[in-house]
């Protein structure tokens, strides 16, 4: 049902936590299901992430995607960031069964909304 | 949204694991998010529950009320086991958001299957 990358990021997730006075946060929650998400970015004097960390209370499909999405802004610059879209991130996952594939959206909405209040803040 | 103790169980679930060469093993599936959830019963000869582990694939809804329902069960009698209702188990969390009660259904059905196991090989 799921590919050898979803299950060794929900295994072993990357860049799970939080960012104390990270430069944005962003909180989403998925209708569909209930589940909630919260995204930190540390972003530079250059608008280069630095660093990147979640949180989630989603399902497996939720944490391997948040785990892989952190995986590819991290380093990148803003505008890099916000062309990984969840089709990007569920390619770079070798695929997600269908009823899985709105768990993914939670981590593209909480990485933008985190990247929006970054901007909010500048 | 949730009480201090589905955030307790979440954070620090009990009984995740497998159980090798258990009694009883239960896998069983939510139709509505698509997740998976497998439970292991380790029962010795006068039908008591000595040990019993769980793993999903769910959401935190899903790893709290298992982790619950496993506190529950253990030490149990295969009746009094049958009796852990998911009521009973979200009433032992003091609640659980309304959107959220069908990922409690995952620990129940996946109890019941793996009593059936059990069942079926004695
Ligand atoms: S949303 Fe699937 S188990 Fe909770």
């Amino acid at each position: 049902m799921y590919s050898e990358k979803v299950m060794d990021h929900f295994m072993n997730p990357r860049n799970v936590g939080e960012i104390e006075n990270a430069s944005g946060v962003g909180t989403v929650g998925n209708a569909k299901c209930g589940d909630i998400m919260r995204m930190y970015l540390d972003i530079d004097d250059n608008g280069i992430i630095n660093d990147v960390k979640f949180k989630t209370f989603g399902c497996g499909a939720a944490v391997a995607t948040s785990s892989m999405a952190t995986e590819l802004v991290k380093g990148k610059t803003i505008q890099q960031a916000l062309e990984v879209t969840n089709k990007a991130v569920m390619e770079a996952l070798d695929g997600l069964p269908p009823v899985k594939v709105h768990c993914s959206l939670l981590a593209e909405e909480a990485i933008h909304a985190a990247l929006w209040d970054y901007a909010e803040k500048h």
